[in-house]
This record gives C-alpha cells, structure tokens and sequence, in this order.
C-alpha cells in the first residue's frame, strides 16, 4: 500500500497530499477539492466519530479463524464494503483520469475484491449512459447512485439505462439536494418529499432494481425511507461535503439502526479507512459500509489492483480485528466489542 | 469573496491576518487591535459556542426553495442580520479608514443588502452627529447604539439627533461600562442601574424610537431589560472585548430566549460567520444576528460591495442550510435542526 | 508591564521566556527552573482548573466603583493578594539576584501596593535571619513561611526571629515535605503529623503571631489544619513543584472552602495571573489570594517598582471585573458570577 | 538518567526518539519500530489513561518514610514492577544489539533491583533455550512468557526448559494471537480457547511454577482466567501493538481488579513511565505493574546499569509519591489517594 499511495500523490498532489491519516484537515474547505464544506469539520466529524469508540481486546475464545464473508440480496461478497459512487474525479483531485476512466477501474477492483461498486451520476443522461456502458457483465455488483432530480423523468430515464444494462441495485443520494452549481442546471437537483421517494422505489422496484436511499442522518428520515418501500438506506453527511457542522455518521447511525433495523438494510457510509472502522461500524449497527476517498487514492496509485489491494488490507485488518475481539463471523459482531 | 478578503488583508495587516477562519486565535489579546480582551477566551468561546452545535441533515421533506426574509417593526428585511455597530476603525484595524467612511460604506452595504445596520457611538457629541449625518434617508435600516453614559443628558442629546436623523430603532451596549480609557473622559460611561435603564428607555419610546439593549449575558438581567420595557436585547459579550473568561454568546443565549423570548425580540451578537452560523443561533432562540468583524473586512475588501456580496454568501449558506435541514422559512427554525 | 515584561526576559531568559500566558508549558519539568515538576501537569492544571470556570457580564446594576479593600486581622490591605513565599532565585530563574536582594525588593513592592508579603526560608538559621533583617519596620506585611523541618527546634528557632523582627504572621509550607535535597540535610524537612501541627500553631500564638498552614488540598486535610488551631490555610499544590499528577488549586478550592471556610481563612494560591482571576478564585471560596511567578518576574523587570506596577494592574483588572459582574465589593463576590 | 536516555538515542535513534515523554506520538503506526499499531492510539490510550487521574497531596500524616517492598509467592522484591518481556530488538528498535544480549542485560539490571524480569519468546525453541540459558541462578526473578502456540507442544516443550532452568513463574502473552507474521510460521500462534488455557495452567502447575496470564482487557476474560487457575493477570493491550483502537490499560483495570482482584493476583501494564504511574496503578487496583519501553531504553543506555539507574529513579519518585499522598507502604495505597 505505501507504494500505491506514493503513485497516488504524484498524480493527485494538487489536490489531495494523501496524508497518513485521511481526515479533513488538510483539506479542510477546499471543495473542489477533497475537503469537507465550510470549516471542513462534517469531514472531521466522520473520522471522530469512530475514533471516539473503542474496541475491548478479546482473545480467550474460538474464534480464530474469523469469516469475512456476507451477502446482499443473493449476491455474495467477500467483505461488507461498498466502494462509494463518485464523480468529477478530475475536478476533486486534480487528477488526468477521466470520471469514466475512474469508473472502469474502481469497478474491475470490486469485482477482483468481491466487493460491491457504487456508480455516480451526471447532469446529462449522455453521461450516465457512459457509465452504463462501462458496467458489462458487472450488473450484479455495479450499484449506481442517480441524484435527486426534481424531473422525475431524469430519474426514471437514468433507471431505464441502468435496467438495461444488467444493474440490480440502484439508489439515490438524496443528500445531493444542494450544491448551487447542481441546482442551476436546465433540469436540477433538488429534496426529495416523502411520496415522490415512494414513486421512485415503486419505479426501481417495477424494473426488477432493489434501491438504496444514501443521506439518510436523522431516525424519522430513515422511517420515511423504510416507509417508501426503500431496501436499504446508507447514513452518510456526504463526505461532509454539502452541510457544513453536520454529525459524523458514526454518531448517528445506533439511533438509525435501532429504528429502521429490521425494517431494512442499513449501511454506512463516512471515515471508513480501516479494517478496525468497518468493525466499528458494523458494532454501531450497519450491515455494509461505504468506502470513498481511500478508493480513489488507490485507483490512482494502482487502478484496479491498486482497489483489490487495498480492500485486501481491509480484509486482513478485518480479520485481524474480529480475532482480537472474539466474533467467529460478521453476525457475531455486536456492541459487545465497543468500550 | 475571495478576492474581497485578499484585498482587505492589504489595507488591514497590521493588526488583522483575515484568518481563513476568523477565531480570534491569531489576535489573542490584541486591543487595541481586533482580538479579545486578555487570554482572548472571550471572543474564542463565542467561535467554540457555536462550533459545539451540531446540524441534522435532512433531505426527504417539501422546503426545497427556503425564504429567508423577515421583517422587524414593520421594517422588510432580506435577511435577519444586522451589521454590528463598531468604532475606532483606524486604531483596531490599524486601517486608513475614518469612522465615518466607515459607517458610511457599511450602511450602504446594508441597504443593498435589505439588512439593519448598526452604527457606533464617539466620546464627543459633535462625533455622533456625523454619524446621524451620514444616515441621510436610511434612518428605516440605522440604528446607532449609544454608549451607556453616566450622565443622562449625553444620551438624551444623542437621541435627540438619531430622532431628528429618522431614525427608528435605537439601542444601547450597556456592556460597553468598562474600558479604563472611557471611564476617565470628562463624561464617563458607566454601568447602566434598572431604574436608569426604564428612563433610557420612555426616551426613546417619547421620541418614536424602539430600543435595543445590547450586552446582556445573564437570564436575570435579560428580566431587567423586559421590565425596563425594551423592545428588543441582543445576547453579546462585546465580541469578547470587554470582560475575559465570559462565555461564548451562544452557551447562554437557551436560558435568555427561554425566560425573555415571549417578551421582547431577542438577537445574538458573537462568532457569526457563515450562513450556517444563522441558522444555528436562529435555532438557539435568536431571533435576529448581529454580525460584526467579518462586515469590517468586507468594508475594507470592497466597500459597500464587499458587504453585499459579504451578505449574498450568508444567504446562499442559509438558504442552503435551511434546504438541508428541512426549514421553508425562518419561523420554521427550531431545535429540531439541531443535535 | 510590557516594558517590565522585556527587561525581566533579559535577566531570566536562560529558565524563563516571560510567555505571553505564563501556562508552565514551555518550562514542563525543568526543576530547578521555572516549571513544574515532571510532566509539568500539576502546574499546567492551575493554569486549566481557572480557565475553565467562565464569568457571567452583567452590567445593569449599581456597582460602578467596586471597592477591593480588605483587612486581614487588622491588617488594611489594598488587594486580598499576597505576594508568595520563594527561594533559590538565582538557580531558578537563572537570575544574578541573590535571595535577599529578590526578598527586599518584593517585601518593598508589596508595601507600596498594600498587599501582604510572603518571605521564604532556607536550610540554614543564618540565612532566614537575613531575611527577618530585611523586614525593618514592614512586619505588619511581612509572613515568612517556615519549611516543615522535622526538628521541632529549627522550626520555633524560626518564629524567634520572626517575632524579634515585628512579624505578625507566620506560617508552613507543609507540602514542602518532599525534596531529596531538602531530605538530605543535616536537618531534613518532613511530613507533619496532627499532633506535631497542633504544637506548632501554638509556638506561634504563644509569641502573638498569626499562623498560615500552606499546602492544603484535601477536604480532610483543611480540617486537620482547623482542628489544630491554625488561622489560615492556603490551598496549593506548591506550584506544581512537589507532585506530578497533582489537580489545580481551583479545583479543589470549592470543597476546602465548603468544609473548613467557616473555621478559619481560606487562602488560594496557584495559576493567579490576572484580575479576573482573583475574582474567580474569589468566587469559589477564597478570601485571599498568593501569587508567586508573576510577582518573581515583576521584581526581575523593575525591582520594587515593578511589582507595584504589576498589583496595580491586577487591581485595574480586578476593578473592571468586578464592576462587569456587578460586584460593589469583595464581599459580594460569590458562586453567582461563575458559569 | 539524563546521560543513559542520551546514550540511548545513540543506538536506537533509527526508530526510536527517546522522547522526553514516552507517549507514542512521534513513532504512531511504526511497527516494526516502537510504535502503536494503525493510527497508534492504544498506546496513546495507555497513556492518557493514566495521566486522566490525579493526586490528592497530603502532608499531615505520619508517612514520612514510606516503604515500596512487597512480595510475590514467597520473592522479596524491592518494588512492586516486572520488566515486560521483549522481543525482536534489533528489528523495533534498530538496535545493534541481539535479543539474547537484551535479555541477559534486562535480568542483570532487575537483579540489582530487586525486581521481576520478564522474558520474551521465539518462534523455534532453540532460540526460547537461548533466553533459559541466560537465566542461570536467576529462576527465582525470571519470568518467561511464552507465546499462544496453537501446538499445545509447543508450548509444553517450552515449560519443560523453563522448569529445568529453575524458573518458578511462567506466563503466557494470550494478546499475542494475532500478527500476521507469526500466523504464518510452520508452528502458527492462535486464540486460547477457556478449556485450553486451564491445560495450560495444569500443565505449568504440575511442573512447580505459578502461571500468569499476560493481555486481559475485559472482565469476563479476567473471570475465564481465574476460573482456568491462573495465579496472576495482567491487564494489558500489548503496549498497543496489536488492535487499534483499544483502551488504555488504566481505563479497564478497576472493572477487572473489581471483580477478579480476590482470586488471583492482578498486575496492569502499558503507559507507566515513572513512580507517580506507579502509585496511580496501585491505586486502581494492580498490585504489580510491568514496564516496557523505558527499560528498553535504559538497557540500551547503560546496559544493566541503566536498568538499576531506572528502578531507582522509579523507586525514588514512588517514594516521594507516598510520602506526599500519605501512604506509608503499598497497601495502603487505594482509590482515597486519587481525585
């Protein structure tokens, strides 16, 4: 990995200096860039979060061989990791990789690593369908994310494309509502009232696509997901990115989960950088975690085997960590290993 | 802004850095100057008040086009901020600006702006009234805050010329009791007893003018203010200027809009910067914010452009905040958003 | 004091850098030296254990002219600050002062500014002798401290000297028990039994003095000083400079003053830099107040003078304080200016 | 012990700073070198977690001449402190100097300190043979600490040189199941299953020596070892080696000396650094503590010299810590000396 990451910074030191530790300081406010908006501090919010929690060291037990392995609606994966949906990788990191260039190779990597991959969104539909073309034979780990449009034929073009192309898991990143660039376009993006998310899952639904909502930060909006028929919802600020002093999702996800837990899947997304945060987070009641900004510098240091590699590492310290905590699998982990 | 703050940086160096996030760090101290009076804690708290506030992201809801006007006495306003009243430009900014240049330039970014400006007060009288002259036909958006002067009659004087100015909002910082150098001028200010308080403020009221009292940090004195029949307090501790180890606006303004906000309209004044801040202290209790470093460096970045385009960036940031928090208008602000 | 501050640094500099906020950071663990011992913690936590405490403004009330008189048994006095007991100038500050010259002058300072003088001892008779030489006709202000020898003969030895010399108060460090220098001696120093304390309260009252028990921090402790007879005590962790890991004075000030407050005089000494933070140490329970390393600084910068400069400085400071708190005089000071 | 740390940094320089505080900020994450594992917070845990608790001072007692002897199964020991086992030197903290070397040198120095001296283990026996050889007519001081070989013959083999060379207590390191290195020996190390550890301990019993149980961090786990027979704990997260994320050992050890203290013997490791950690452990419920880092840094400085040269200063400053809190032997230091 220190290999990658020195080929990474070469490529994206304008933008982003690949610090030890990826957490918003550095970059705090520079968007575009890789920083959180404002202060940067919804950025730092996600690393605190987790750091704030700590793991109870367990090692008179059974469990030495931990199982990393779990499932999402008939798909198997080798891990409970997600790459995160990105866009305007060019913009953010200053890098020369095009934003479909980005796709093709932080897909290969999931699909090397058995893990699922996230897809951005574009304003033109054009775009998206550039992005669908890149899926292949991927359908059934390419998970794009469609942003809120207020014109409901945006979304259900956008599913039609990824329909055809063999998707099986679509979502939308309602927290996409703001940004004023997003939001001058001819067709913008916009919120997302409860019955128009209902409309939106029914039409995901009616094209045989399960559907993820990514955003969700408050308990009564995760029981308007749950509501709306949605299968899944991912707490996530964004990358801190679009609401300056928001929580970090760690905070807020045991109040999610308690909730809307066993009304749907719920994911996590926001400060996973190691094996020991997807502990974490899978303790404070997610089931699947989302991975961004440590992908992106992997793509950059070594395209898709750079992704493999380093979702290998995750891996490891996964298995690492669950040893050091005594949980045999993924269902063993529970706020027992939290102190 | 940018740009705005760059070229401030150069009329204002000696004694401001225009930090890229104005915390009262770097000027610890520094009075003459901009900082807060001694260890500096004062003006830090009122930043670290508001910092510790924390916003619920929320996207699933109709307020996707926020209105943020609002209206005082009948007054329309923009938005609910007020340029706060500030003196001795040249000396604390170490800027080649006069106090009257500067009142001048702040007011008309006000009024393009549709926000109230707050204007200083000055030992001498004579001083006053070139203020009151420089308020010309916006006495509806003015409002001078007099010094809380021992003797009676040097407030009644000026009130008499803010009268005469049109002006319809008047207000007092009976905080400003302190500094050593206006203590020993011929007529000194001093603290400012309750029954004073209710003769200040049937002075202004026999001359037409609603009354501000500005200064108050105390849920009891805040009591003090509503008995005097003020119309209006503002929650300040004199942008941390006058007393060290006063805490920041924002950790007593709860308590104060909580036994005072039924009586009379209850502002904040500390640590405002960004549109974020707006909606925090709105969902504090506040029903108007005063702003006052960052309008300086606006005035000295662009003149009275600089401090409506200052104005415009805190409304995007509020507007996008309330999007994201779920807030269609002002009233619509609550501690919902908050955690 | 900006000027007195320059000057000191030249005399000082090589175990002192004068800081901006005299914090115990930058001399962590240099013993001899300025700072504390070890971690430097027990310092640091004077520093911290004020700081946290916050003052309430409030500014509509009578108290324009607080008074900061007091009297300590008949004693008038301009301020409740002492100026504390100190030895080893030269190896501890690195200064060309000798202990007798740093005695004089402060003792001189202290007269001039009507505060109380501490005055140290030293393992020899001859040299405390010295020190009751320089007291001449100030033994009204004059409190020498006796270090807690375990030789009952070297102690009342002292209070002879002190009574021969007009000294009207008298007092121990008994925290000073500790020092492996101090432990090697021909007459070591020691803890101090009850039974032993309660003997050496009455050698004082026997030849008319006053007696202070300095170095008190617990609740239980602060009782077995009232239980002996003694007439004061003074809450202090030595400066930080006998136990790392020690709490601040002002933590623990509240539950001595609670418990042993209305037996006899409850002293504070221990990270007192400023007027305000007289007034806090004040608040939470203390009638008095030493103050050690500015005072060694004051002398350094400009002899007597320099310290009657600094008091009045703290007198200024005090003044303002308690006029913007609403304080007329010292006993009005109380919890209710804390937040 | 100025002169042994700078000698040190001599020799180990290349991953070692010898920090004037050991608190594992400069080596984060360097492993192999002296640091935590990831982000090194457990070993910054097992810092902070001591340094959160302070002292009561208190000198009216009699403790003037506190005693720091205790002992352990029948061993007179000077002082209530292990040297941990160590091992891979040269590889952590690139040092010239073999592990045999170390440990001959480590044993001498606790010998003249009246101390226990902990020994590490290797992968192949002959080199576990090694460390008994060195052992010599030192059994009586000699702990070895054998890894958790998954090959429970491993593991008797290695009993069977400790009994022969004379050694009376053996232990077991059961935290040190994870590195991935030592997983992929032909002989891998593992978790300890309950049944396993109680063969263990049967196993040590039967050859005469008392058996330590060395990485416990949770109650229940302490509960399965004194139910297994164990005779001692230590409360340790493996100097931070092995999970991130982990608490400092401070921070369990009450909860584990609570409910496990009356069955076996307790002991904490992690963080101490001089005789006030010391007392803090005792304090909290250990009865011995183990320390690592800075004996490492005293055998590179003065060999065994500088082990004694570290004990004494450690026994010095846990002298005048009891003296200073009032205890006049180690049992009766308890939760009233901590605040």
């Amino acid at each position: 990995m220190q290999e990658i990451r020195k080929k990474a910074l070469e490529r994206v030191s304008a933008q982003c200096k690949v610090c030890p530790v990826c957490n918003g300081i550095v970059c705090a406010g520079k968007i575009p860039g890789m920083g959180g908006i404002g202060s940067g501090i919804s950025f730092q919010n996600n690393i605190n979060a987790l750091a704030r929690h700590h793991l109870v060291l367990r090692t008179l037990h059974q469990a030495n061989e931990p199982d990393t392995k779990t499932s999402l609606w008939g798909r198997e994966m080798a891990l409970p990791v997600m790459a995160a949906p990105v866009g305007s990788v060019a913009l953010n990191l200053g890098s020369d990789m095009s934003d479909v260039d980005y796709t093709r190779l932080a897909l290969r990597g999931c699909r090397a690593a058995q893990t699922l991959a996230g897809i951005g969104d574009l304003p033109d539909k054009a775009g998206f369908q550039q992005y669908m073309d890149v899926v292949g034979d991927d359908g059934a780990i390419a998970v794009p994310f469609i942003k809120p449009w207020v014109n409901m034929a945006e979304i259900t073009a956008r599913m039609d494309m990824a329909a055809a192309a063999g998707v099986g898991i679509c979502g939308m990143d309602v927290d996409g509502a703001g940004p004023p660039t997003m939001r001058k376009l001819v067709s913008p993006v916009g919120v997302t009232p409860p019955a128009k998310l209902e409309k939106i899952v029914g039409e995901a639904h009616r094209r045989g696509m399960k559907f993820i909502v990514k955003g969700i930060m408050a308990p009564d909006e995760a029981v308007i997901a749950a509501d709306a028929g949605a299968d899944a919802l991912v707490v996530s600020n964004h990358g801190g990115r679009v609401l300056d002093g928001a929580p970090g999702s760690a905070e807020v996800l045991p109040s999610i989960a308690g909730i809307a837990g066993g009304r749907l899947v719920v994911m996590m997304d926001g400060g996973i950088r190691s094996g020991v945060d997807v502990l974490k987070a899978l303790a404070l009641g997610a089931q699947f975690v989302l991975i961004c900004r440590p992908v992106m510098i992997a793509v950059h240091g070594d395209e898709e085997h750079g992704v493999s590699t380093y979702f290998a590492q995750i891996r490891d310290q996964l298995v690492q960590a669950m040893r050091l905590t005594g949980c045999a699998n993924l269902s063993a982990i529970s706020g027992r290993v939290l102190c």
